[in-house]
């Protein structure tokens, strides 16, 4: 059974709407490296048909997916000058991909009227196909193949190795948690990509953007590690001052992966149809200026994370653990301004062969 | 401008989800014609590319949409089959299509989970282009055509001849006022009609189903025009109590119209495209027994209407609205009832050239 737990919906203060900045941020610094490769490596001349269809995978609710979606059409637009083929010039149709308990009403609402682009919304997860063969041109996922289609199994057996006794990540955890993860995000990332391969045209291109670590650096000293460290240890307090029972955070695991390049590589080279044409660390938070602001990092994490705390452990909990998670930011600031150092976005290209 | 009055969303008891059983049983009327249309006049010999992609335009929230949807996708396997292509039997994409303010999280959600077609939600009027050129071969609009685009704008106008006093339809009024409602209903079935032209590959088909009048017969002798008598006579009782204003009657119209088979042939005649492949009107309210239920048919109005009243006139006054409606249904239940004998549903098959 596949979980799903969707950024949080509609356009209020906690909303993704209004707390996907640091993503957009992320966007930004990799909207040339994505230009590149449509300039480089996508070669239109082989399609042909019209029109041209692309996917963004993972989009929440926007505004973020509506820039992405606005810079790759104009870039495959020039894409097809450049190669003499103005008058072949396609239509587009994008689809945009979330879980079905993505706030797909709120997306539609705010699709910007002048898109030059047909819309259309594709409820499922990307566990799994979501389009017919040789359909889509392009694909896009920024900040989601991140998430595990699940919590690996034997993290909830006591009398396993990798029984996650007060922690809700790996991060810091002993080796038997990490290779559960690790094995959850290559199952996932098999059936991921063995998807994609079929549902893409021969040429088509996908640009996948997520959080991920350098190779041989542990997860302990990445920004996100660090926060998941310390939402961990503040629901630990909570569980020590009564809010909550140590159980209920030994139970609860963060779906979420952190890959390193080496292991995503060796991924994509496990699948027979897909060539990686960049693979790359990025450090889209050294342009930061000034220091960490625990309010604002608390905010962000919410936005995305408030859905799977309050389904486990109810949602009267919630101010409060960000709270704690604020003001421990602020104590371990030195932490993740030194884990900001390194280039933690990790942007990737492949190629349907 | 366009308006849009989608369906009541959700799951409640006002929801068209719960009040939709009489367009089921017009759907379950015409499915045997709409898979004899498959079977005989759909080539799909002619169409080279796998996937089959289906649209159904103006699909509100379900469940009526996936039951016909289901209904085609066998019917065009069949129809494979049929033509001795069961080795090119294609893949289908079904295309969700209704307003931007339909309620897709709700269609969505209650999609089958055992549906043999990837599913699209795509937002939008159908008085305008919504899919790619030459990109779908199946469309299908059920209950949906007979909505305006917008409120022709003389009805508003005190010194147009079609300002249409103490009324909320052409049903019961002036000739000008039923001409501006033709006028309105040709502007939007020519940009149904073209949008649809382009966006079919050749060989493609749209079914079309809407509630309508027998060539010769006013308005006043139909069901529909009946109840929106009603409606009207309805809001002038409260308006006389005091409980909305007279002002407020004169300055609202319903924006449905009701064609005849001569109107829409003559409307497709117009467009050189498509061809007529069936005309008919069908009488899908020839099996219902005992008497009429008031009560029944005002929810099953609501459901449709509500939206539309509340915004004119609020949403304080549509409780009241529709008891009352339901008690005037009851007194002119001999009209109802003898309406219901003729054919009151247009069956279309259009084929593109």
């Amino acid at each position: 059974m596949q979980q799903s737990f969707p950024m949080n919906g509609g356009d209020g203060p906690h909303s993704y709407r209004n707390n996907s900045h640091f993503q957009r941020q992320d966007m930004n610094v990799s909207r040339t490296m994505i230009e590149e490769a449509i300039a480089k490596k996508l070669d239109v001349k082989c399609f042909s048909s019209n029109p041209f269809r692309l996917a963004d995978l993972g989009c929440s609710v926007g505004p973020n997916t509506f820039i992405a979606m606005q810079h790759i059409v104009e870039a495959v637009e020039r894409r097809y000058l450049a190669q003499g083929l103005k008058s072949e010039m396609p239509e587009f149709q994008v689809f945009f991909n979330d879980h079905v308990g993505n706030d797909f009403n709120t997306l539609f609402a705010s699709l910007p009227t002048e898109r030059r682009y047909f819309a259309c919304g594709v409820p499922g997860s990307f566990h799994g196909r979501l389009f017919p063969e040789s359909s889509i041109h392009f694909m896009f996922s920024s900040h989601a193949l991140h998430w595990l289609s699940k919590v690996p199994e034997e993290l909830l057996d006591k009398n396993s190795p990798a029984w996650n006794r007060g922690r809700i990540h790996y991060t810091s955890g002993p080796e038997e948690v990490s290779h559960a993860y690790a094995a959850q995000f290559e199952h996932d990332m098999e059936i991921f990509l063995s998807a994609r391969a079929k549902e893409l045209v021969v040429g088509g291109m996908i640009v996948v953007l997520i959080p991920a670590l350098p190779n041989g650096i542990p997860a302990s000293q990445n920004p996100y590690g660090v926060m998941f460290d310390l939402l961990g240890s503040s629901l630990m307090d909570m569980a020590k001052e009564g809010l909550i029972s140590e159980a209920q955070v030994d139970s609860f695991n963060l779906p979420i992966h952190l890959a390193s390049p080496e292991q995503m590589t060796e991924l994509v080279e496990r699948n027979e149809c897909l060539t990686i044409e960049r693979m790359e660390l990025v450090n889209s938070r050294s342009k930061l200026v000034g220091p960490i602001n625990g309010k604002e990092c608390a905010m962000y994490l919410r936005a995305g994370l408030e859905g799977i705390f309050a389904q486990h452990f109810g949602s009267g909990i919630i101010d409060q653990l960000f709270d704690r998670l604020s003001k421990k930011i602020m104590e371990s600031s030195h932490k993740l301004e030194s884990g900001n150092k390194e280039g933690n976005l990790l942007f990737v290209v492949l190629r349907r062969k």
